[in-house]
């Protein structure tokens, strides 16, 4: 369970992280050299073999209990007209998860993933944040430890995604207050706004950060004051898949937005973290690049709900399959490299 | 089977192909922008159900019966010191695909295809092409038939790769024949040759390009003199599948090369063929530049063995999960664009 009820707290909790398995990533490596392929020809699996067994601690990793979680908040500011569809739709779509009739069902299922939707207290949507903070200490730190709490311990894997009407503006004011540029560089169609819907997101932004500009010094205060509930469950969820030894594949941009204050609490923070894909979302590549995250899809996707993340782990999957199940060259009687 | 028996016969049969039903691409996009997501949210995985749907004339379409079709040849040209491993490999590497060890096992697999690895006369290598045709017309022209004949006319879509040491240096003429630039152009490492090996590649396809110039103008012709009967399988298999109306997946640069002629005989030969990745040999990104082929997949893979095709098939897979399973706005009652 979450041990923090204060920014202090929280704070603490995101210096307090143990460090990947290097011993098991290189257990990895030295079976991929012997595996009948050309060195390295396996490009990205090969990595995301390592990756997964550096932050699982284990050699071979495992994908038995892969979990995607999508958390769902919703916003004051779409009284602001920021979004291309109503409010409303965030507790319908929850509604739509349950009944298995959105993408993600469709995708858990391929993935041979759990699904668990978490919707936080849609009844209470943040507060607009053009004209005071979207949420204060107890309500941002609730958010976190719900995600924090989400992550069940013995998962292989974490996938993280998220549902909220609105919130595509709440990431970009984030990214913005943490990399700079302002709504110009970060706003973008979110779920398909027109012209005078950007211009508002951007103008929106640019409100939100002069209000809060006393607060965009510290990376949980910003992530309290322009984020949202689904956001900082997000980034309480990356949190304790670190400290559990847990390794997470991020999904878009609203995904990548939530966890980003982590890096700047602690450099490595995103070590065990996956870019699952780079969304058609404007800001995605930006942020990635901002956060040195390398996306492994690029399907021009911008649906969130983890929806990207979730193709990723067929990706993982993919290559653990290699990595567990080829021959070596001396198993398999195969000549090596003669030059 | 295949009908042709001389370049003649096969040049008909290259410009006698049936279009693509725009019909069932067109039910496809009615039913993704009525389904529980911002329109074109799904970006490719939309394209690509279209896509299925087009080349196999049917909505849905499907995907019950994939076929992972693996061809191998052998390479007179291997004399040169064109790679970094031996030509015996090649038939080590089938009788690895026979005992379940390679990469393309596991991923068959992991993508619910089924396998067929098909050598072609290893034991009959190709001619050093620097020194003749690597094939004339009836070793050719039987090598495409091989190819038109293995593709089952009940398959669903077929994914085409190859085993052939030595192979990347005759896809690199093939392409170097079919779009200039020469050597220095489209040689890359293949399995992994050092710098020296790389010079001796780039040197060699001029030679070859210099030595057959007089047959270059003639795709057909050009893919005889400078390919391989793997590749030539592949072209034949590529034909096969479009007058079966099965959708094609290419996987890296020897399968995508082996198909290019293709294209140059009719300038729509290759529209029901999808890339299924971008590998990191050094010219397959210009070849589907040229081709205008946008990848899947860009995993810095490769392996060939149709491998990076296996992995874009679970793509699909996902795609159309999401399209098959996913409720409509009507039937989840969620709220449409508000603006």
């Amino acid at each position: 369970m979450a041990e923090f009820t204060s920014f202090t707290d929280l704070r603490a909790a995101c210096l307090d992280l143990p460090a990947g398995d290097t011993s098991a990533a290189d257990a990895v490596a030295r079976r991929e050299a012997e595996l009948t392929k050309p060195p390295r020809s396996l490009g990205r699996l090969e990595d995301s073999v390592a990756w997964l067994a550096r932050w699982q601690g284990r050699t071979p990793p495992r994908l038995a209990r892969v979990e995607i979680l999508v958390f769902a908040g919703n916003h004051g500011v779409t009284a602001q007209g920021v979004s291309a569809f109503p409010a409303e739709v965030t507790a319908q779509m929850v509604a739509n998860f349950a009944a298995g009739g959105a993408a993600i069902n469709q995708l858990a299922r391929i993935a041979g993933a759990s699904l668990r939707v978490i919707p936080i207290l849609l009844e209470q949507p943040t507060a607009d944040f053009t004209a005071a903070p979207a949420m204060d200490e107890a309500a941002f730190v609730a958010a976190v430890a719900a995600g924090y709490d989400a992550v069940a311990p013995d998962a292989d894997l974490v996938c993280l995604g998220e549902m909220g009407i609105g919130n595509t503006t709440a990431a970009a004011a984030v990214a913005a207050a943490l990399f700079g540029g302002g709504g110009a560089r970060w706003a973008g169609r979110g779920t398909g706004v027109d012209d005078a819907g950007l211009a508002r997101k951007q103008a929106v932004i640019d409100t939100a950060l002069a209000r809060h500009a006393a607060l965009l010094a510290d990376p949980l205060s910003l992530a309290a004051a322009l984020g949202g509930r689904e956001l900082a469950a997000i980034l309480g969820a990356t949190l304790a898949a670190r400290r559990r030894g847990i390794p997470v594949l991020l999904d878009g941009f609203v995904s990548t937005a939530a966890a980003a204050p982590l890096k700047k609490v602690r450099a490595d923070a995103l070590d065990h973290a996956l870019a699952g894909h780079v969304s058609a979302e404007a800001g995605h590549r930006m942020l990635l690049d901002e956060l040195g995250l390398a996306p492994l899809l690029d399907l021009d996707m911008r649906l969130g709900e983890a929806s990207g993340a979730a193709i990723a782990v067929l990706v993982l999957r993919a290559a653990l399959a290699c990595h567990t199940g080829m021959a070596t060259f001396a198993e398999a009687k195969v000549a090596g490299k003669s030059r």
